[in-house]
């Protein structure tokens, strides 16, 4: 990887963000680990710079992850001397990340273009797949828009803004679209441990947006909700299951009871790319376990003692029972709608 | 503050803890702020030294905030000219924190005991209130652990072991008891953002007694108690009020509420002086808001945007319908039981 520059004031507050794109033979993409400090591009240039950002979330968030495996199969396309070599490139990017299943999707895109139509195709592929992905969440935030009453105060976990798509964002697309709309929202942003992207990404993102964001511990939905102080719950989701059952980053079912113990609406956006007609049920969905590092160190610093035990689950999974609603770019849908949906064109 | 010594690895292996004593005409507390990297002692000279490691969270835990008042109070006999200078200081300690019943209580006590007995009065008073704490932890300790199935898998919050209190522990304490009873408990370590007490605090404690531990982010609850991973849940209690709401580290209430949609057992561990009669519900309890920067940055390090908004309440309340059982040194009671056992002597 290489051709980091550092960020300058004009970089930090563009009117757009730029989470992954093509640029000259490369995927571009911003370095998420090093947000909030600064706003970094990276450039891979081989499929195993992209490999590595994907493993190291440089770069994630579901939609972002869809678009990222359909340039590095560009990026093979381009760079790999053999139609083999391609599928096998494509394959490791595929796996780099089990549990989202646009990444894999997003592989299979380019792949299907490639098999056609050579490299070129591929890059198609990807460009439009990248394309396509902001004009979803736009619609998908317009039709959530109309979910968040007047100064709602909703609470977010993790981050679905711009930075985990190719733009405008999901979740956090949904509270922007009603922001656009005038409805005045604010956030209650969960800090999302361990990777902490609530804290570092989400609140950022907002506060370039002018969104009013407060920043909470995990621990504290609860006590919010009790407290009558949060009048919805809005998330992203990696995979959705035939049923309706969602696997997104861990937390997101802890939240979920909490609502459901205290009548909060509990809405998950996400576009319909993100159903996995496969996947008949939450119970089949595979949660991948990450390093223990994770827990045990923050910002590289320890904070517990360097050999405990780790439990350190990337995901969890909410039965479809605890989802008020599923906000998607075809609308707003309940359990029963997915598989329709998903199976549209 | 003087006197810090570094530790060596004979010290890091005592028998037994000692979170706070009096040492030569000085408060000597084990400095919580370096664990889990250091074992290091901290002598306060002064009162405003105590308050200082009292605010900075240098010592915390309930019963160990009873007995820094009760020296406090001893440490302001010794050092200050007049009974005023006294009486202004006990009450500068007590406000330090101001949801610990605790602490209060025991700046009461020794005051009591210096208004009629002077300075030695005070100390006595404050040495009988430490050893004291360490029996009734025992005792409660050996009720909590009949509670507690062979090879049971505990979810605890927070730090709640010897280093909360004079020695032995509570909510830990009851854990402790049932492996020394050979019941052969592990345990799931709440990390407990912000300061992060369980990693830092309750992971080195269970680590240093033998008691097998994971260590995971507060996320992860819910999904442990879905999959049938939790068989109890104990934690400990800054204040309870005359009806049983706990008042306790934030988190706790979400703990509990996911407890009771999973069917886990959630049991509160606190000697029955944690017990405020003059508290008649949770409703009445002062919620303290703490630093935004526990929040914004881990272990020095920004995590977040520098001036994002941030709400960090110390503490949540958890209403007596969501607790299983209070385990105190009086027996295992019910919300109905504890008025009584507050008022036995």
């Amino acid at each position: 990887m290489s051709a980091r520059r550092p960020a300058g004031d004009a970089e930090l507050r563009p009117t757009e963000l730029e989470t992954i794109a093509w640029r000259a033979g490369r995927v571009r993409l911003i370095d998420q680990r090093r947000l909030p400090g600064r706003l970094v591009y990276l450039d891979c240039r081989r499929v195993d710079d992209l490999v590595d950002a994907i493993r190291t979330l440089a770069v994630r968030g579901a939609p972002a992850l869809g678009a990222a495996g359909a340039y590095g199969v560009a990026l093979a396309a381009r760079t790999l001397p053999t139609k083999r070599g391609v599928r096998a490139a494509a394959q490791q990017i595929a796996r780099a990340r089990p549990t989202a299943v646009n990444l894999a999707a997003g592989v299979e895109h380019a792949l299907a273009a490639y098999q056609s139509g050579g490299a070129e195709a591929a890059l198609d592929a990807a460009e439009s797949l990248a394309a396509d992905d902001v004009v979803r969440n736009r619609a998908l935030g317009a039709h959530g828009a109309a979910l968040i009453p007047r100064r709602a105060r909703v609470l977010t976990h993790c981050n679905t803004g711009a930075l985990a798509c190719v733009g405008y964002g999901t979740a956090v697309g949904v509270i922007r679209a009603a922001h656009e709309q005038g409805r005045r929202p604010s956030v209650w942003v969960d800090e999302t441990r361990p990777v902490l992207q609530g804290a570092r990404l989400t609140a950022w993102e907002l506060d370039r947006l002018g969104i009013p964001a407060t920043l909470v511990a995990d621990v504290m939905a609860g006590s919010l909700m009790a407290a009558g102080e949060v009048d919805l719950v809005v998330v992203g989701a990696d995979r959705v299951a035939a049923n309706g059952d969602v696997a997104n980053k861990i937390g997101t079912y802890s939240l979920a009871v909490l609502a459901h113990h205290h009548g909060v609406p509990f809405y998950v956006a996400m576009p319909v790319s993100t159903i996995d007609p496969a996947t008949p049920d939450g119970a089949s969905i595979v949660v991948e376990q990450r390093d223990p590092d994770e827990v045990r160190r923050v910002a590289g610093v320890a904070v517990a003692p360097e050999d405990v035990a780790v439990d350190n689950r990337a995901f969890d999974v909410t039965p479809s029972a605890l989802v008020t609603a599923y906000i998607t770019e075809s609308g707003v849908l309940e359990a029963a709608e997915l598989l329709e949906a998903a199976a549209r064109p």
